[in-house]
């Protein structure tokens, strides 16, 4: 069985009753590795009134404070991002074959200082955020960016050296690419974009020696039911092209995937539920389930 | 029964099949009047195989030629643009209640030297689109331009009087409308445009005395089931923004419906489908259907 480091995420939020009540599923899985101290998972155990599983292996880190449900502090900023360093040192080191992130506040981590935004940029500069569930990855070329600025980034050089990389991390073939303008610009009619991805596409196809990657897709129908037929994995020109399909779709199931970061990583889709946290809600376990089955699978390739 | 004025599209394509296989059941909700003449309609009738229903009423127009079935051509062009502008006059005289557009070929249109390029713009300047189907409409503030100039169009006078446009078309509360930014902007990190959009509906909620319009919604949760369940419908930036979830979502439901018009006016949401025309393979009349049903719903208001 594959061991995997868990970072659990933000204390005050969701991520540790996530954990804790997923454990018996995920340990038929793969073997689970959670970074976080002792007294801080016995503190969320009581206040859960979660038993810990015998089983429950835990790598020391971070230290030792009060827990405040729903409440962004400093504390736990840094807890969540010891947590998570200590899970990326052990991939590094080999003694996991991947790590699974639970979700941590971006501005619990800005509180306690940490040299980092979020996990992505932790991880890398060079990671690509690929997002999904089973039935449909879509990987993003542009994310947190202002929408006006993607059309600049679009060239035929750059879109080829971002297909490859994805290419060179999946391993997988047809792969569907999507326009960016209305229409796939329409022949010319409606912008010029598509020229640029039309010549990327061919040029890495080329260099693979076969048509890996297919398209541009003509946007507005990339992800009608039959498209998702034919393709599972959607190279998107920006953050909200491949987004709204996703969420519209599988809003519960999708989890997040680093690709290109030099060890695997995959996350839940969702952040730290701060409203139902220590409340007994019983959060969704489904995206943290499948993180893990995607994070196994990816230590296949 | 409401009288509505039905233009037949594209002889060459499966508009006609479509009127004829579906008028037993349209005439339980209105009573169409289709814009064609009786030698054309005779030799689609017979190509098909279909029998004239008794009741069906026809409007005299445009010339007689032959069917080429599946061709662009200039004749088939101009009889759709004749159909199409007879509806128009049916509706302006007030002798229907609305219209309903069967799809035309664009190019046959061009051929035949049409004034114009296509119906939206046959029908007005300032007509506003309208895409879905009884879960969810989509309206969209901008459509057929190149992506990186939506942000200029974006501006809180011209979105205030357009989304004032939509609600005296409409006459219906709690519309959605959606941000343009990934995370709508999130708090003017990931751009400035969602802070126009926020005052238009400022703007246009005090002028209405009310808050008809919500937003900005943040795009890639806009369309998640929960949201759908509060807003059925959408303001949406751009094309893709609405037409990538609706055709994921609801891909042969949908209708196209022209807001602003003068007249009402909707129409099926495919095109002449020149690859299935006469060969017997029973096209889908979903869209027809519901394009009926919206007009007749459209008169009450």
């Amino acid at each position: 069985m594959k061991k995997i480091a868990i970072s659990v995420g933000d204390i005050n939020g969701i991520g540790i009753e996530i954990a804790l009540r997923s454990h018996v599923e995920i340990t038929r899985i793969c073997k689970p590795i959670y970074c976080i101290n002792k007294t801080m998972l016995n503190r969320a155990s009581a206040l859960l009134k979660i038993d810990i599983p015998k089983d429950f292996t835990c790598k020391e880190c971070g230290e030792i404070f009060s827990i405040e449900a729903g409440k962004s502090t400093k504390e736990a900023g840094l807890l969540s991002y010891k947590s998570f360093c200590t899970a990326v040192k052990l991939a590094k080191q080999k003694k996991v074959k991947a790590i699974v992130t639970l979700p941590i506040n971006k501005q619990s981590w800005r509180k306690a200082d940490t040299p980092h935004m979020g996990h992505t940029d932790a991880l890398s500069s060079q990671a690509i955020m690929m997002l999904g569930c089973e039935n449909m990855f879509i990987i993003l070329y542009t994310h947190h960016i202002p929408l006006k600025h993607v059309s600049k980034i679009i060239t035929s050089k750059k879109l080829k050296k971002f297909l490859l990389k994805v290419y060179n991390s999946l391993l997988i073939e047809n792969i569907g690419v999507l326009g960016f303008n209305p229409h796939a610009s329409d022949g010319g009619v409606i912008g010029k974009e598509d020229f640029k991805i039309v010549d990327a596409i061919k040029k890495v196809n080329k260099k693979l020696g076969r048509e890996v990657f297919k398209g541009p897709l003509v946007p507005d129908t990339a992800f009608t039911r039959k498209n998702r037929e034919i393709f599972k994995y959607f190279v998107c020109m920006y953050h909200d092209q491949g987004l709204i399909p996703l969420k519209a779709l599988y809003f519960d199931e999708s989890i997040n995937v680093s690709l290109n970061a030099g060890i695997i990583r995959t996350s839940v889709d969702h952040g730290t539920a701060y409203n139902i946290a220590y409340k007994n809600k019983n959060p969704s376990t489904t995206s943290f389930i499948n993180a893990i089955k995607k994070a196994t699978s990816l230590c296949l390739n």
